[in-house]
């Protein structure tokens, strides 16, 4: 049994730490949030204990935190945990800057605790299953990946400004998930945006809506969109042609039911929530955590990944504001 | 807290068991089953306690059972509950005879205890779904009811003995969907049968491919078919025509990822065991149960709708072997 | 070359005068219609003659007879084209009485012309290419065919009075359908019929919505449903099941446009009319009559098609008068 | 009735020939060909005379020249015939240098004829209903498209050399798409290309596989990818996004045949072949040639589109030779 202590009890820290006390080899130990009442519900839902981050990140019976806390502190947990010699599981991104990233990235090797981060649409079983039959041959050498994700709608105006941006804060889930399927590094990055969605986030100075076109050094090429708005609800999908054929995964209907009338075949719209389209990936995820820590396997996504992924948002922010192509 | 008992830890035993387990609003508190390794694995899993049959359907914690034994036994336990005061829900069929059930209905209907029947179908969200909007007038009155239900594979022959065949073994289900659908009941029902999928079947007295055409009396029409055989996934689908329109609940594929190459365009076969495809049904099955035993609102479906579903089976069973027509 | 003579210029005639007219292997001679204006502008139309049907039947430039006339009229005209030695193409049914049908195709068989039967369905595209692979073996050995025919709107109150009812009007296409991919002739039939879409039609003592169960002697069984109401296009499906996997013919739909709101994902209705949906079957049906003719091969579908069929509709008409299955 | 003559009797000058013969409003008078064979051919089939090419642009009973010669030939033959009076519907492109395409145009519009360039796409019936319900407002102000077009196979590499590049010669036709659905020029072009299908492609100096995305002023967004391999058909697809929803035009399949296995569920490939795909675009397209040459309404596409789709292009090949953006 890996023991476990999630940092931080919001959204994302009530997912992980639910999937991490409902896993048959794991335990949740403990909750922590600055925010007592949340730990408190947490824990009480769980069975876990309340503990301050301290204590929680250097305790003897936790093996792995859960890094689910705000962005800013989330580099410095990971080098906390590292020195304390516990493995991280870490909430993308590791920090909007590339450069703390690196920093953050060398005090774990240095630890040489396991870390992994959570770009949970690698085990999404819709794009789990595309990247297995790709693997496969279905379609033989990936020559085009084309990825769409949009929001259903746009984040609060206040939460713009410490975002890091469309490219660092959205995106970036698209740009690891394009390496994913790429298998290669991108060389080359376009990008444009534009605020057509919320005029707020353009006064903010930020996009609602992009595209980035991607070229790796062998000649493959990936293009992704994002949009702040999906009026028909969250709207995930990946085409990858190759050699031999093409393979896409569509979105996940609410139901299967389908309306014919003389206006037409009507079907449901799609899941509109992350929570709700994610929730086998989530769970899928923790059980990767928790095999990586057990087990021994260098984690995936790495720390690496974050890495790179952040580097391409990066690229990407700049492109889409100077209108020049960016070399990585 | 509704406090429960689970009747037979066998594999849809243990579905109940582990839902009602869960329920936010119900306890199960005990679990019985002859066989005691049974019985033991499915107390341990829901931290229930094991009981006989006898204790289990008299002790004073024990608000509703849950009937998951053999079909003979179902008349007696719905029986001895009622008697005891005690709600039940019962696997489908009541028993193999519709007159055994008559009785046992008028045993319950003096006693006043609720029964609710196990037709899951009722309870899945694409099917809940489509019938929701049937009744918000999606497509006007209904006209016609097409319903397909194919299993993936045939039940050993030494089950078909004592299975009541075909019709009241597996079309049971859609009978009683069609009732639900149609909101009227059959008058005059027709039925072929054949063995094609297993001769030992034929040779057992049983068919595994069959049809059943229904008429109401104002005129509406259901057409059902039955296959032992599915040879992409268990197939369970609905089509209902009406004055204005058509609505169908299409089947569950297993991903949403979709293969094209020269030979086409491949999705994903469907979903293949009930058990897969049916669990949202079975828990919102068991929502519905204990609702209705705290509520008190009459269960529904009740043991009428058992009782009618099981005379249209007999009904198709005569007409299947007689090759004529059976007004009911 | 072969000469052609169309008898008949309504709508049904326009469609083979102008295929004929337009075929590279025949020449259109001549049109023959009482109606004169109509004779003309389809004379004028594809620059062949306007004759009696007197001349037409027995010119010695004539090869064979296109039969568009109304349904009293055709067993004669066959008898005549078939005594002056010519071939005959005549649209569906031959005859409302199979009795009459029967001495037609005694008079046929001793002249020894060749007679192919206007089952127009058979050569749609879509279902050719459905029917192809089955015979290739792409789902084994055929169990279970499901049919579905849905006029977009009923016909006048008028015209179901000389009509011969739904089953033979309408449902005979589809009762040739059943033996053209059974591959083998129903015994049994149950039909059930209502008058749910025009209450003019049940007054006139036939049925609008109707469905048929057919069974074979080896077994195998099919169900068929027509209704003279579609309200999204003209409905036209086909699904078989067989020992190895099911394959089915989806509506054509009008574009392949989707539109995605928050209502849901919204296609095109089907196409709506029959002369757009069977465009490409009639002119297949010109190129197979007219290909029988000159190659010597004997015509399909045949007389002895349009025999059963009507004998099936006679049985349903019965069977759904009287409640009762009809065996043939 | 419309004189129209035909330069050119090549695989598109038999497709125009062909419509412009058939059309009720036209008359195709003559048939130019330097390789006589091509000519007589055609001319014998559509009725039409065979005439020399200076004859033709100047005779007094052509009103109209269908431009359907090697693209070198295209700018001069536009001038001649805007100099004798001419209308003409010229085949993509006008030239391959957008020079050359100025001063062609200037000549046209001095003369005041009637000039209209062959993008069919436009008048494909599937994209023609996206176009139209966006212009109902379908889905609110457009804010992304997206336009994927592949062809099933390359060109022979000695083609290659001649035409421009794939930008030039593929593309254009999803760059003129693409302000056909944005309403507002582009400002700003990305491109990257790639040798991915066919080696020799590369050695020729063009790509084969490539990707652009556009901006306009307002901040609407375009992606396009081409390929010069569509293993599963020629794919040709668009989506557009709006403020209220998503429109998308699918491929349109062989046929409407679904094929169930184990294996999962196979639809049939989409058409394969642009003649097959776009034989409709191609009859609509001459009907609003001969509507604008009778109805005196300016053509449309227009010379100036011609010019403009020329002009992203060679701002696309330039991008995907530099890596860099470049703004138009």
């Amino acid at each position: 049994m890996v023991g476990l202590a999630v940092l931080g009890a919001g959204r994302i820290g009530k997912i992980h730490g639910r999937n991490a006390a409902l896993h048959p080899k794991a335990k949740l130990v403990s909750v922590s949030d600055p925010h007592g009442p949340s730990a408190d519900a947490l824990a009480a839902e769980t069975g876990a204990a309340v503990r301050s981050l301290e204590e929680a990140v250097t305790a003897p019976d936790i093996d792995a935190v859960l890094i689910c806390t705000p962005t800013t502190t989330h580099a410095d947990l990971i080098e906390r945990a590292a020195r304390a010699g516990k493995a991280a599981f870490c909430e993308k991104p590791v920090d909007l800057s590339s450069e703390r990233i690196r920093t953050c990235l060398a005090v774990v090797e240095q630890a040489g605790t396991p870390l992994m981060i959570g770009f949970n649409r690698r085990f999404d079983p819709n794009f789990g299953a595309l990247k297995r039959r790709i693997a496969e041959g279905a379609i033989g050498a990936v020559e085009l990946v084309s990825i769409i994700s949009r929001d259903p709608s746009p984040p609060p105006a206040s939460y713009i400004a410490t975002s890091g941006g469309l490219f660092r804060d959205m995106m970036i889930h698209d740009l690891d998930l394009a390496r994913f399927l790429l298998e290669e590094d991108p060389v080359e990055v376009h990008a444009v945006g534009s605020s057509l969605v919320d005029p707020e986030i353009g006064r903010a100075g930020d996009v609602d809506t992009a595209a980035v076109l991607l070229k790796t050094a062998s000649g493959k090429i990936c293009q992704i969109t994002n949009s702040r708005r999906a009026t028909y609800g969250y709207d995930q999908r990946i085409e990858v042609h190759g050699q031999k054929g093409m393979i896409r995964a569509h979105n996940v209907p609410r139901t299967t039911v389908e309306l014919a009338t003389s206006a037409g075949l009507l079907a449901d719209p799609v899941q509109d929530f992350f929570l709700e389209r994610y929730a086998d990936a989530y769970r899928a995820e923790m059980t990767a955590f928790v095999d990586a820590v057990t087990g021994g396997a260098a984690p995936s996504p790495s720390g690496q990944d974050g890495l790179k992924a952040q580097i391409l948002a990066d690229a990407a922010t700049e492109s889409a504001r100077t209108g020049q192509a960016v070399r990585v």
